[in-house]
């Protein structure tokens, strides 16, 4: 009897999504990648996905060991199996990093970018968001003073989460020029051996269905 | 040669600081409360927790393991090392709550009151604060029809971190009344033998210095 593979619901403009599926290519774990269409609401989304999800929100992640949702808690399930990409020692170090994304920059880009993209927003909420990720930008800028990596010297999923939505940067309207340092550090997430951009490793092209 | 206690530094307004103490004294983890005023810029705060904080903000935790920052990061070091409070078989579960209480009733209450009371914010920031927390109540509200606490039979750190900021919900202008099943789920956690209010438990009197 062959074990099913763990299954990962996610979306292509979901960066949330996107951590944990790069995080699953990086540490090679094989896995089935479903695509949920998010435009029907919650409850007339893909059946399989409904009885799954406890939020009604991707990414969705099951194994053996269960459902998880939240992005950055699916990315400390994995890396406290595996032990690699900041699982191991560092295990304290990239909770702290993966907090501070989900008070920070994965909340201030990733709605300024949802609010510019997606949807009407009052222009003072843009500018309160503006504001925020302008100044997360100017925190995160002084990480790269000293180390290549939010960690040290090699990338780990706190460098995966905090980057997710930069990569969406533009659609932001954020100007990374800004910020050389934070540019430079994309520039060598990018050229890790596995890596993709969210809209090639997320496309529903790459889905199993 | 004595070890030397665990070291917390917070305050009285921050409902982040509440939540580790909270913790530590749920644990029955002895250690030193460090009071930090936050009324003075960052780089003129007391010299001790310029030295110690990462990011200039509490709480920051110290302990044998090292300096750490981000409520919710300190309460999965605490309970992985206890094994109680959500840090055993539940693990993956209680992270699963931290992540959402970050991402949601920890920024939408702790904004909307940090607005309200402390800052001067547009109507349409405090109006989108406001319907955030609404629509974070209403989904926390639904998990109190199947069990008493969010892991289960038993209160734990998902109970301590969502209901965090909640002991302010009036500094919010919040009605829980509203939310009979999240009121009733207060009143439960508030009767827990070592359990206190957070200007109770974060008085400048109840720190060593």
């Amino acid at each position: 009897m062959s074990v099913p593979l763990p299954i990962l619901y996610g979306n292509r403009e979901s960066g949330h999504s996107y951590k944990v599926r790069q995080t699953l290519v990086l540490l090679g774990v094989a896995h089935e990648y479903r695509y949920v269409d998010l435009q029907p609401p919650r409850a007339e989304r893909r059946p399989d996905f409904v009885a799954a999800s406890p939020y009604g929100e991707v990414p969705v992640f099951i194994d053996e060991d269960g459902t998880l949702a939240q992005s950055n808690a699916i990315l400390l399930h994995l890396v406290r199996r595996d032990g690699r990409l900041g699982g191991g020692a560092d295990l304290d170090r990239t909770t702290q990093w993966l907090f501070w994304e989900a008070n920070r920059i994965g909340f201030s880009l990733a709605n300024l970018r949802f609010a510019l993209r997606f949807a009407a927003e009052d222009p003072a909420v843009v500018a309160m968001f503006r504001r925020r990720t302008e100044a997360d930008l100017d925190r995160l800028a002084q990480e790269f003073d000293r180390r290549p990596y939010l960690l040290g010297n090699t990338p780990s999923v706190a460098d995966i989460s905090c980057a997710g939505y930069l990569f969406f940067a533009d659609q932001a309207e954020i100007d990374l020029g800004r910020w050389p340092s934070v540019g430079g550090w994309l520039d060598r997430l990018a050229a890790t051996p596995g890596w993709a951009h969210p809209y090639e490793l997320m496309d529903a092209k790459q889905a199993v269905s």
